[in-house]
């Protein structure tokens, strides 16, 4: 009973969560030519470095304001947005640069029952509903989708 | 010779399944709003776990009858659609709920000839010609590709 | 200093690279029905085997004409397309079957200074200045998008 009651206020508390952040991302019809998703659902921590160099190499690539690049990151890829994760200085500065990042919100409720707690994330991180919607919704929208 | 003569029957027996199983795809002309084609192909067993949750959050974020769910499996990706895989109850239970699951016919007889038999495979899963051909034609017809 | 020279040298070394092999992609609005761009950036090597069956099985499926192949190679994957991988072979085959290898310049860039000399490439590859750049243009050409 008591275990009940925790899950119904942790999954009250995620909830709370994705509504509290996710209106941020509503205009985001983007008028860049290049519009790209990057998708990240690796454990693999070495995909974490290469798809911040492909947001880089993005960024490089095209004249300021022709590309934009939104990061989705679900899954065990959602580390990359911990605020704890290495490569957290990284993500705060694309971000900066006009990266977006896009957290799950379905893999954030899995794993705050399973740690007992939200994990902290990334202030440049926003949480969206689901990853893979998220990812749909964009592709819809004319992204490219790329999962490095 | 003897050796020949067994290849021969193996790959015989991988194009009867292959015949006998296809034309259940033949009316996949989806009317669905949002179509995502989901593909496996890593010999890491997590991802089957991650394809079928993010198949079920799908599901569960679309109205019934908005989203037109199907799983490709091919290459080591492929043991996700065996019938003695651990997540065999996941996936029959997914089929019930309108996801399709298609299971690469070049890999299989593949994988004929190296087990010496042909696995057997989930009742759920349909046999296609070639796993990377059908996504291609499910793209074509408006799919939304993503790989977890 | 000497560092820095070196450094230096090494980069322009790569700009040259890139220069003197992207013309030859130039002339590639392929006319064929499907167009695929097969993507790879993993480490595992197993993913290079993979990544060469599909383009085989796409040249087989279709009549000869009605499809056009190209691998992009970045990150960790580049490594598909050094000279001395145990799969060249097989990478000069499939180009001889018209299958079109590019391998990116950012990473081979990288790379180089890592090592402090540029890998040898397969004659097969052909450098563009960046791979996930490469992977949008295609897309946008209506290039399929599958990644082994």
């Amino acid at each position: 009973m008591l275990k009940l009651v925790r899950t119904f206020f942790l999954t009250l508390a995620s909830l709370l969560l994705v509504t509290a952040t996710s209106p941020a991302l509503a205009a985001d019809a983007s008028m860049a030519d290049y519009k790209y998703v990057l998708h990240i659902s690796d454990m693999d921590p070495s995909k974490q470095d290469l798809i911040l160099n492909n947001a880089r190499n993005l960024l490089d690539a095209y004249p300021p304001g022709d590309v934009d690049v939104e990061i989705v990151a679900y899954g065990p890829g959602l580390r990359l947005l911990f605020a704890d994760n290495v490569n957290a200085k990284r993500v705060e500065s694309l971000a900066m640069s006009g990266v977006r990042f896009s957290a799950c919100g379905n893999t954030l409720k899995g794993m705050t029952q399973q740690l007992g707690y939200a994990p902290k994330l990334n202030p440049a991180a926003k949480v969206v509903p689901g990853g893979i919607v998220r990812i749909g919704e964009l592709v819809k929208q004319g992204y490219i989708y790329v999962r490095p």
